[in-house]
């Protein structure tokens, strides 16, 4: 079996590993496919070098096959088709106690703080397991993580069908929100910058906008009669996107902070106040996240497939960093862990 | 009868008024004290000189006796003592039409938006009033809308018998927050700056702290065995409180604005992000919150009396606001309108 290692300064190297056994409660899973995420490309780019463990195998938006289960595994068999949500809690904090285990505030994230799922065999705890079904085809099986992220920062966005919602920045998370806010019965609006993305959405069934063309605000007021829209999603992390989604939403209206923000961008507070805004922040997912992604991925209600722009061989998990670092013409990209 | 005029730059002028007959819906009251706000201070500083209407009779927080009824006011009797909610939303703009009438999109504020209580003699619609009951005295009666305020703040806030709460700013608004956040049952902290206004807080019953010198979010850690408060209120509308607000929340905690922030400060939204934090704004008060209000004052439950630091004519109106503007040692003045 192979795996690929980052090794600092966006080098990589592919090698031989050896399966992981697995320990008691613990299972062993083929890994068929795992996707690239953000976090991966950050780690790629030397941003995250004190948090990872280098030679650092990366990876968490995967789905396989169990192959070996340790002691005391019950409920799952060899031959079981997965995917990991791949958070370990401590169980003990703050926020595991107070039900927020998904916000452990000792979380350790499989793939970051733990070798992940871009090698041939991935030896994870059982707890972390979801079964997905027979006919859903496991390249597709591969975006459930993802697409459980969409499916919390909706649920937390508390969007109702008939909303108006915007989603600033239509990247992959940005595209899924989307597409599971309108699946929600809401109307959509993607604001994206990037003109192949807005492309993309468009022809994906998304309503999507370039704010660099389009008075994004005069357009939300203009579509609401002048009320703003019920709940606005920050998935761009950029000044500009802070900047204005207090311009989009309405009297208590609603913003998700779903991006990462690596500086504290101005925000106008007194629009909060005004207008009595709601903000709140939402990171990763919860179990019943992962179940609603699922069953929409088995469901083909979204055009998943339209989403993943490659899938490439392990080997070249180099190069298409590489790449994804400084081509925005792609989506998601997804690596054949078996090839 | 006398009213006070802001004429601009800084200037007060008292002169004789005419009462101003009731129109159909309106009534005529007799007001006997009128607070100052940190509104009017803001007007007097000539921070409003293009919303305000020069002259302008400033002041909102008022109380008094009804003196006459305009056609077709029912439910209401001359002598009746009263307070004014001063809000005159338009009914009709998107916020009307969704509930959120005090934050109506065309909200005129009565004493900013038209004249105001610093007279002998105010007229206003009924609609605007709340009976008080008559063993509550009318100076005391004077300090319901900042109360109503505070109520209004710590019902979106959402406080619950015994969390943990912070209240950053220790004005009389502030002061107000953290009193009644604390006879709803929260553990209550106060943050506050000012040396005489922590010490006023501690002698009323408050547990207050500088932040100069002491260590906010250590303390609160400490207090929470590292969770972090449940809610958070960030009254000082300083981009200091606004920093340090992200840092003293627990997983899933809210944060209310109450505080005006002239400019948007830097905000920690990877903060909120990575403990899924929620932030509300939090505007002027519902009917609800004024009967609460009411229904506090009426029972000596707070030591308001201790929060008004003078009482004095109406003829001192200019100077009082000099004092005010410079003076840290005041908290709540109230004027007597009748002298």
């Amino acid at each position: 079996m192979q795996a690929s290692y980052y090794e600092g300064n966006r080098a990589i190297s592919t090698g031989a590993s050896v399966p992981q056994t697995p320990e008691p409660g613990e299972v062993r899973i083929e890994v068929a496919y795992c996707g690239i995420c953000g976090t991966d490309l950050h780690i790629y780019l030397g941003h995250m070098d004190k948090r990872v463990q280098m030679p650092q195998i990366m990876g968490h938006e995967m789905s396989g096959v169990i192959a070996e289960l340790g002691a005391g595994v019950t409920g799952w068999q060899v031959g079981d088709r997965v995917v990991v949500r791949p958070l370990a809690p401590c169980g003990t904090c703050p926020a595991c106690q107070a039900g927020h285990a998904h916000i452990c505030y000792n979380l350790k994230f499989l793939g970051i703080d733990t070798p992940g799922a871009l090698q041939g065999s991935w030896t994870v705890p059982a707890t972390t397991l979801h079964a997905i079904p027979a006919h859903l085809p496991l390249d597709k099986a591969a975006m459930i993580e993802p697409l459980a992220v969409a499916c919390h920062d909706v649920r937390l966005g508390e969007v109702r069908p008939g909303e108006h919602v915007v989603v600033i920045g239509g990247g992959p998370i940005g595209a899924l929100v989307a597409l599971v806010a309108q699946e929600a019965g809401a109307k959509v609006l993607l604001s994206e910058v990037s003109p192949f993305r807005v492309n993309l959405a468009r022809e994906i069934g998304l309503d999507a906008v370039n704010p660099t063309e389009t008075d994004l605000a005069a357009l939300v007021n203009e579509r609401t009669g002048g009320a703003g829209a019920d709940v606005v999603f920050e998935v761009s992390g950029s000044a500009a996107g802070a900047a204005v989604m207090t311009d989009l939403a309405r009297s208590r209206g609603r913003i998700v902070i779903v991006a990462i923000f690596a500086e504290a961008p101005p925000v106008n507070l007194h629009r909060f106040f005004w207008r009595e805004l709601k903000l709140c922040g939402a990171r990763v997912y919860e179990p019943e996240d992962f179940e609603k992604a699922i069953a929409l991925a088995a469901s083909d209600a979204l055009p998943l497939d339209r989403l993943i722009s490659a899938k490439v061989p392990l080997a070249d998990l180099g190069s298409i960093l590489h790449q994804i670092a400084t081509d925005p013409q792609l989506m998601k990209v997804l690596i054949k862990t078996g090839e």
